[in-house]
């Protein structure tokens, strides 16, 4: 039997990433439709146009208005802002343990505790202390799990997911695809989320 | 007695302003807002940035995903879509005469006629031929119009208008000010009517 499946692609320093990863979960529930999480870097994608920081910076009006329209967004949605005192943060490590958490149980609540210290706690994620202690929230084996992100093998997981996502033609997150269907965008979830409902795989 | 006001920022080669100009009035209405009409010209704001053609020819996977996502919107809206044979294209001429129309009772008319030439007809509307036809479709003086929309005057009119959108923050169409509070994108035009609705001028 078929069932609708979406692939969730996120970036831990995306702001709008944070939003759908606060969204999903709910939104997908009431549809009927399975959430496969993919942690993925927009450093590649974004090198290989020439940028070697966020869009947001690079476009100062564009920044300008992100992070007004991200103040408004959270307040609609009840989701805790602080604008961080670094971005974007480089995501590498969280990234490297979601891969981990995405082929167990434990990986949406990473991954929203993750975005929460970004986003809301101005913690510095790239910081393998602050990721060990989301963990040891979770009631994780801490240095186990960061060990384990580390691996090779792991390691080229997560650059073989990046690429995947290239392939798919991903160049922003966070995104949506049900098979090849490609949607851009926190403001795409919902539509995104009907379409695996009428497409199941 | 304030009145709830919104400025609606358009650009006549934005494909997502075409989904906008479709919309705008009858949400406006609903909610008993007065939409003043701003055509403008991206190419200036662009070119600030070192873009010389639209960001979606210069960044082809999000152009790609941007023709595939009209497709889906503008068939969720049941609104017609022809991918133009040239994109951007230049819509100089027709934000003269749109200029002209704001200011009187056809405006909203006009902008719609020229977006659905460019995006449902593939029609050139740099062409005074085709904004002359569209003009006198709807029953104007068309090459009075014309004369008028190319006067000096005028032709200043939208440079400041276009300074102006600069000075309030934009840097894409679709935009939508209320004041100084800026929204981008016609999947904030809900938001920005609402915003309007409550924060009368």
């Amino acid at each position: 039997m078929s069932k609708p499946t979406l692939e969730f692609w996120y970036e831990f320093a995306s702001t709008y990433s944070y939003l759908a990863a606060s969204r999903i979960e709910q939104l997908a529930a009431e549809r009927g439709v399975t959430v496969q999480w993919r942690p993925f870097l927009l450093g590649p994608i974004f090198a290989a146009q020439g940028w070697t920081t966020s869009p947001f910076n690079i476009f100062e009006a564009k920044g300008r208005n992100m992070w007004r329209d991200m103040e408004r967004q959270s307040g609609t949605l009840g989701l805790k802002l602080v604008r961080p005192s670094a971005f974007p943060r480089n995501g590498l490590l969280p990234s490297r343990v979601a891969m981990l958490g995405a082929s167990d149980s434990w990986g949406p609540a990473f991954t929203r505790a993750v975005y929460h210290a970004n986003f809301a706690e101005d913690r510095d994620i790239a910081d393998a202390a602050v990721i060990g202690a989301l963990l040891r929230e979770l009631k994780l084996p801490a240095d186990e799990v960061l060990a384990k992100a580390q691996a090779p093998e792991n390691k080229d997981a997560l650059k073989h997911q990046t690429a995947r996502a290239i392939e798919l033609g991903l160049f922003g997150a966070p995104s949506f695809t049900v098979g090849k269907e490609l949607f851009w965008g926190n403001d795409r979830l919902e539509q995104a989320l009907d379409w695996a409902a009428k497409h199941p795989a």
